[in-house]
């Protein structure tokens, strides 16, 4: 079945917005009509609709399953956006599928864009949580500057400059029960030396994600897909 | 500095087509420049540019470096293209940037698409090895009915269906020198079971690619990226 998605519920009503309210009529749906609806946060709503307006829906809630989180893992990404944001979303996209819980665009001292458009990426995560079948969606930063992210001993850096590197694989396997996981990727110029060393300082651990040097978009998914593989 | 890449030389002698000498054109190179090129299978060139014409490059070869193959093992994709072009010739970029040998387009039961556009793949894999500092060009090969796949205990074949699935990690890890490994990922509406049936009975293994149901496309980066972090 279709599923929809709202973040607007109140009591056993929920509440769709223009876009998804687009949705329903292109599928034909009426009142009286049940949907599955889900709300980002672990929700599986069986609803029916109750009121069809021009720009919203109102739905009776009848029923409603909650999933527990899919993965043993929290994976929260912190990346310098590209220029072209085509390469953002698609990666946005394929991490959804691997599994991805957070996602903080960082500036940096090599960064190529100082801005993203959130509407359009939080787009981009519903209807990738539709499509693969999960029932959490990852929550969206906006642009945040390096020295405002919070680093600790689970904070991961891949950067290309020299230095002592385990692999991802070294670093992460066996993944405990409800690790946290945090990996920052830099802009295809990488990031600065004192940026490593001021990251290093404050705990985090390098890790070299293979051999080949991987393009920004590329090097997310790639630890996305490993601690999905890993796990 | 750019690389060029041809397939074409003899002896000291190395030839450039139209779409690379319209490159040499956009980075104002002209006769007795020095240019570096790529042959795709392993060698690097050290080329001096002999006759610049309208379609094409004469180029004398000055010297010559051999790299060997980067990976201990050999990956075959076996994969049915999607219907949108675009998302194979992301996979195919990304896929190589990951690492990939070779790449066999499958037509199956569910397949969505008889055809695909060699040519343009061909050139998003040159482009992908430039990009990312390869030396080998992926082997790309038409459409190929699933029959008249070669299937063995290299073979690994991961679809949805019911059935007996180790993780693609159990499966191939530790990667041993000198691998073979092919893997056939399905359409977007999985194979049939008769054809799991059948690849299953000439000795294939079916893996299982995490808990998520991945898009053709991400299934298929899913193992280019799996195969590298654990080498």
């Amino acid at each position: 079945m279709q599923l929809f998605f709202t973040a607007h519920t109140d009591g056993n009503k929920a509440f769709l917005d223009a876009e998804e309210t687009r949705h329903c009529k292109v599928l034909r749906k009426n009142e009286g009509d049940c949907i599955q609806v889900l709300n980002g946060k672990g929700l599986l709503m069986d609803c029916v609709i109750s009121r069809l307006k021009k720009d919203s829906t109102e739905l009776d809630i009848i029923n409603q399953t909650h999933f527990p989180r899919p993965r043993t893992y929290y994976f929260h990404l912190y990346i310098s956006p590209t220029k072209q944001n085509e390469r953002m979303e698609w990666m946005l996209e394929k991490a959804i599928e691997a599994g991805l819980d957070e996602i903080t665009f960082i500036e940096t001292a090599h960064s190529e864009k100082s801005r993203i458009n959130m509407g359009r990426l939080e787009k981009i995560a519903i209807s990738a949580i539709k499509q693969s079948g999960q029932y959490y969606l990852p929550v969206i930063h906006p642009m945040t500057t390096l020295d405002q992210v919070h680093i600790d001993g689970n904070t991961l850096i891949a950067h290309c400059g020299d230095g002592i590197k385990a692999s991802l694989m070294e670093t992460v396997y066996p993944i405990k029960d409800q690790s946290m996981i945090s990996v920052l990727i830099g802009p295809e110029g990488d990031f600065s030396e004192d940026e490593v060393a001021t990251i290093l300082q404050k705990g985090a651990k390098a890790v070299s994600l293979g051999n080949s040097r991987l393009r920004t978009e590329t090097a997310a998914l790639y630890c996305a897909i490993m601690l999905n593989g890993l796990s």
